[in-house]
């Protein structure tokens, strides 16, 4: 069995490694490929290394593979990853930056900074798919690039891979968080959760193993303002409270990111101040990879450290891994992934992507069915599609009037001119990556538009 | 644990006393209330005498109550099963009888006969739910009783009973019938399978081990006309082998009553000639019940005798006992069940029926979905749950013109006078069953209809 | 403004063209071309000959063309009439008398006959349009070919042409009977009527001029067993009575063809006395036409003569010339026309044809929204648009088993060996019309199956 | 032929009976009730004094008569329009001061304004039909109070007064721009016009006589940057230019309310600057009606005076007039009314209250059928209609969760800690309007929650 990993030279590739290794009963690898860019190349070369040692320390025999030749890398591959950023991490930093000096929060998935991030990534991940169309027709492909919804609808839709599933951590840490708030309760036992949704925007319910849903109460342990357990959010989403009465009245359990929804107002002053303080997210993750790659380099290394767990995309690898085991062994495992939505949840058009608790076979996801959403929520996430269908269009068909769109029905944008400025801002600020822009972006430059670092 | 039986002189009862005690291990149980009526009374006697010895010759100590009394059976109980059958098994002989005197298929499932099935069965199902309201508000209802679709709907729906399963042992036939099919193909291997349709009106799809999907492979070496393996069907519906170009177009596998459906002429030539020599399924359930009583009779027999697997429902009562034990445990064993729809099956109502694949926890099925059909089939199932839905209507209302609407839209009735005069013979030869047509039989009578034994 | 007719040696030709001299002042004429095959030269002579004195005995200098050549005609057209019967009216005699043979209804539209039609006549309206698109680009498509819903779905899905409108007179008709029934009422006024459906499978309700429904009024007065008028239908379909509870438990006005489906069993007796004494519909109108085209020889014949209602088509050419006139003029004059449903229709497909009323406007159909039909009428509309769908899959790929699942899902065919039989005879009787079906055909010859005259 | 109007002491009843003097040859009127409270009394006796003048002065006998008692003027109503403003026009500056006071758009229909003129609303409105479904059984309800689709949606889905019809003066002016936007590019000639959306919140499509789209034609000439005619607007709403790359994208033109979505950073803006000067809309709306009923005081003044045009609300009253009088003929006047969607806008619950181009019948209206919106304005009305769904039950129920989920999911209204503060005070500031809050008011103000004017 043939591995490839797409931007291999990431700091998260020592988990999935891990995760491999873990697995090494049920997985029969051969070859692993870590494939990156001329741009990666020395981040490539440090963690491949770091690889290298890990699959000895574990005594197998499989074959790491080093390469900046993605084709030769897709040749009957039979599993691909992909965990790429174009732009590297100073893209992002700008896609944090320039928005949050127009007073807009950034956020690298679905706020200004994914929508830019997406432009950047959807003509990779087609390229990526063209070469498996020809190389390795029958390979699963794994995103976990970011805006991972996003970028697995153009896949499937615009692509045509219909063996794309997209996977993301935060699914995993939710169900932590339930079972911290059951045992706060004092509640042990087996839960059953029910996730629906999209991306970083999706929901869940919990019933206990007695069959009683204990989503409300699983709410009020969380965010009740008098009863609630100590806050738990991720590690790259600020902690602020959900505010319990809106909460309580969706009957379902939000997502951290819901919080940039629910909490709008709070959640921009809150990056503001890290804006003002050089610490957006985008600037801290950068400064915890560079650590990350200094110990990387430590030749007596062969272990997963523990300050990767610091880095946010914990679990992440684990899932990808989990993934590839179910298939290659139709282990039927429930996991969240994203996947076609065929009526799944009945709100959302049926040909799109949607994240949803899955089995996952050997023939791929079986999504577990949803239904309807209520009024409360049911809104929220139609919008979010439709904005997310416009972001494909504008970055498949490099349309200014389709970018505009996006950054005028995006709610995390206040639509209007400085919307606008800030579009054509960052069309600039990423001249190099957006080829189908080029034409766009010249005339913008034409017209005076420059991009200053904020 | 107490669970109730209604209908429990039914022969099918020791199959599922046998399912209990086979799953021992996971059930506490404590009580079982076998329920009959009064024209039931000496069945009831005779299969309860031989359960009790069932109970006792596995070395249990639960209790096996007979009883008149429905309300006091239903007291605090947590499960409740349903296997009664208004009328007994001659109005299943007139179910069956009067359309083949008519020149249709009775079918006591989805055909003339099944319909006035569900006008006898209906009231008494609601009537069950009142009391199950009262007296064990928080019990399951596993429904077997025929037509099994028709009446679950009509307990979740109109009877706002949500914690109602209907089962059926047709899936589990299919499942067996897959296996085989692909072992005389020599392709051993754990197999995937999803259902979806309605009760005795589903089709389902598999895949092997490895992902592939093998749904033709078993089309072909079911019904291939040169090719296939010696023909399977159920025991109540005569093997007439489907037309293998019509399977292969809905690229889906039929289930056996679709025979009623896809080989109607066929089919109804054949019964025909049942008719007409006293040997229509229901004439030879019947004389094969009588047997089965001579053997209850015997107070040395403490086991389930291999005669009831020729009676033709065999695994419907295992269905029900895997059912509790999911329930119980939230195994999340996979069986295929009449439960809410929700949008699994995009093409039916949301609120309706379905059977479909789904986990069984503890707090109920949670169906995989499905989403749409090919045309070839979606018109089909499509007509069959508006007909359903007319069904429910008449028979809960006891409107004649509703009553004839069902007659009219059932695809196995050949709509017109001759189906109008055979709607009005069978009102009257059901009128001690069907409180609800009260003044319309009267009416009938007066015009003069009478029911003569064809 | 030139108007081309293909199937212009038509007997209903004089009526089209009575119905351009009637609008003169709104419809801009400058052509009219009448376009036929080498098969119905005779007829494109005679008919179109008398077109001429008709046109002339008006005072108008329209140029009336007579032609063989289909693309000469169809260069600039402004509209595309389509009446055309490939294989004359012996492939109809044969639609109709084979099926009867087998004990099935023919029915010309939605039967057996209906698909055997639509499978000879959809490779020449997709045809047709191929020329259309080079040399006709902006013309409209006003189809009255039957079956016209199913060739107007095959025009508008499949050939792409979205400027095409399916024309029927049943609707007209429907209107001038619920006016009749609301006189015999002594109930004078203007009425509201809104239909939906399919193409000779449409319900209509009314409401009087103060907004009162009348529908259950109409139903009454024309169907009441006591109390009803004198029984009314079209020509082309024999007047036995429906039920009247059964029309009443729908709410819905029924249309002719609907006795196919509601009274099935008394419609196919009925039919098989004809069948028996040669005088099948087919029969009838194969006579009635010869008739008609000594009449239209009579060099002295300058009008439409009376004869010609007896044909049954009437009003159809109205329909065709009255949308022409609201098109060019955009007179908004509602219309119900077969057009892309869209959702105007919830129970159907969201981009398949229906029939439905509208607003003709000059950029074509507006429908007035009609929502959801009633259980008791949603199931058989959906059964017949799936088997539309089959059968349009069926005419344009040749496939064999396509051809069989739409004779085994057709409801007026009782699926089964005989109607196999019957698929087998039908495609070896249209072997010169079926190049779709060539090897089909082939291989059912070397099996033996041949076609005799029934 | 009685009408009555609840809210009589409006200044709009001047325009209002200048409609029915116009249409005095189709609207057979008997009698005029003018109802108000007591809060509104003097209004009521100003406006009814002119209302009478006018009658007089157009020489017609009808009466006019003023009342507070609701109930006697009910009484055998044969329809009742509804312009009330619970609280005065002193609420509406509240509804817009204070969210501008934190720093978000008050907007009364669809903003943080909006919604709490829905509590303010709803129960009056419930109660209203209360009183009709005793008193004037078959009467109509044209309301214009606002938020007209909001308050029409609670009183056909809530009170179930299926005879409800929401108007709005909007869709009137957006054509007559449609209008002068053709005559500017010299395009003279009828133009068929479609809308479909939300009140306030609705799109529309263009086409000419000639059966051309010219939607993009319009929105270039009224919207390009270089090209446009001199900026159009409401009077009520800053006539901002809407940007023409985000309008030409959708291939629709927006209704003015769409500022506040498509430029809401402009918008605030600009609301932020009339605050600070006490300029808000309710403000300088209040003034204008203190000129307006010193205008009415006059006992010569027998005819509508221009002023009231600058009111904003003009050509309202006159949509009224025309729905009551297309009523009464059957006359298929084409309207844009809010009424029931039953499917003809897909995208939305089949059973919600939609704004649409419809014909006005004697049974009221029949929507022309919309079908899907592009992904750009898919999401947006989606996500208003789940908002409005949610206000609803807030407004019914009085729970509090339920408000704050309103304020939460309000595109104008940024969620969080500043967005529940403003509620809080909002309810406060309505205590006496909001009796349905009660007990939810007493617990804020025990937290000393208060209202201060801003």
């Amino acid at each position: 069995m043939k591995i490839v990993t797409i931007g291999g030279g990431s700091s998260y590739t020592p988990e999935l490694i891990e995760g491999f290794i873990l697995r090494k009963h049920e997985l029969p690898i051969t070859e692993i490929w870590l494939v990156d860019v001329e741009e990666g190349r020395e981040k490539l070369e440090i963690v491949g290394a770091m690889a290298k040692r890990m699959v000895k320390a574990a005594g197998l025999d499989w074959k790491v593979n080093l390469t900046l030749d993605r084709r030769e890398a897709l040749k009957d591959a039979d599993f691909v990853t992909t965990q790429f950023r174009v732009g590297l991490l100073d893209a992002r930093i700008r896609d944090e930056r320039i928005p949050l000096s127009y007073g807009f929060i950034g956020q690298e998935t679905n706020g200004a900074g994914g929508m830019m991030k997406a432009f950047r990534t959807i003509p990779v991940i087609l390229s990526i798919i063209e070469d498996m169309k020809e190389l390795c027709p029958n390979a699963w492909l794994a995103n976990f690039t970011n805006p991972s919804g996003i970028v697995t609808e153009a896949a499937i839709k615009v692509g045509g891979w219909k063996r794309t599933v997209g996977l993301c951590n935060v699914p995993i840490m939710m169900e932590k968080f339930c079972r911290e708030a059951m045992d706060y309760r004092g509640h042990t036992g087996e839960l059953y959760t029910k996730f629906a949704g999209l991306n970083h925007f999706h929901w869940h319910r919990v019933w206990d193993k007695a069959g009683n849903e204990v989503t409300q109460e699983i709410i009020e342990t969380l965010y009740h303002p008098e009863n609630h357990m100590p806050d738990k959010s991720m590690r790259n989403i600020r902690a602020i409270s959900f505010k319990y009465d809106q909460v309580k009245d969706t009957g379902l359990l939000p997502c951290p990111y819901h919080r940039y929804y629910y909490l709008s107002g709070d959640m921009l002053a809150h990056e503001l101040e890290e804006f003002a303080k050089g610490e957006t997210r985008a600037e801290v993750v950068k400064r915890t990879e560079a650590e990350l790659f200094e110990l990387y380099k430590d030749v007596k290394l062969d272990y997963k450290p523990e300050q990767l767990t610091k880095r946010g995309g914990t679990y992440y690898s684990d899932a990808a891994c989990e993934l590839i085991a179910s298939i290659v062994n139709n282990k039927k495992t429930r996991m969240v992934v994203s996947t076609q939505n065929n009526g799944a949840l009945s709100d959302l058009p049926y040909d799109c992507i949607v994240e949803v608790s899955a089995e996952i076979t050997s023939h791929g996801p079986e999504p577990i069915h949803w239904g309807a959403f209520p009024s409360s929520t049911r809104g929220m996430v139609q919008s979010m599609k439709a904005m997310e269908e416009v972001v494909i269009d504008a970055a498949v068909s490099g349309d200014y009037a389709k970018a505009l769109q996006a950054f005028t029905i995006n709610p995390l944008v206040q639509a209007g001119t400085k919307a606008k400025e800030m579009l054509d801002v960052m069309l600039v600020a990423n001249k190099d990556y957006l080829p189908q822009f080029k034409s766009v972006i010249a005339d913008l430059e034409a017209k005076g538009v420059t991009y200053v670092k904020p």
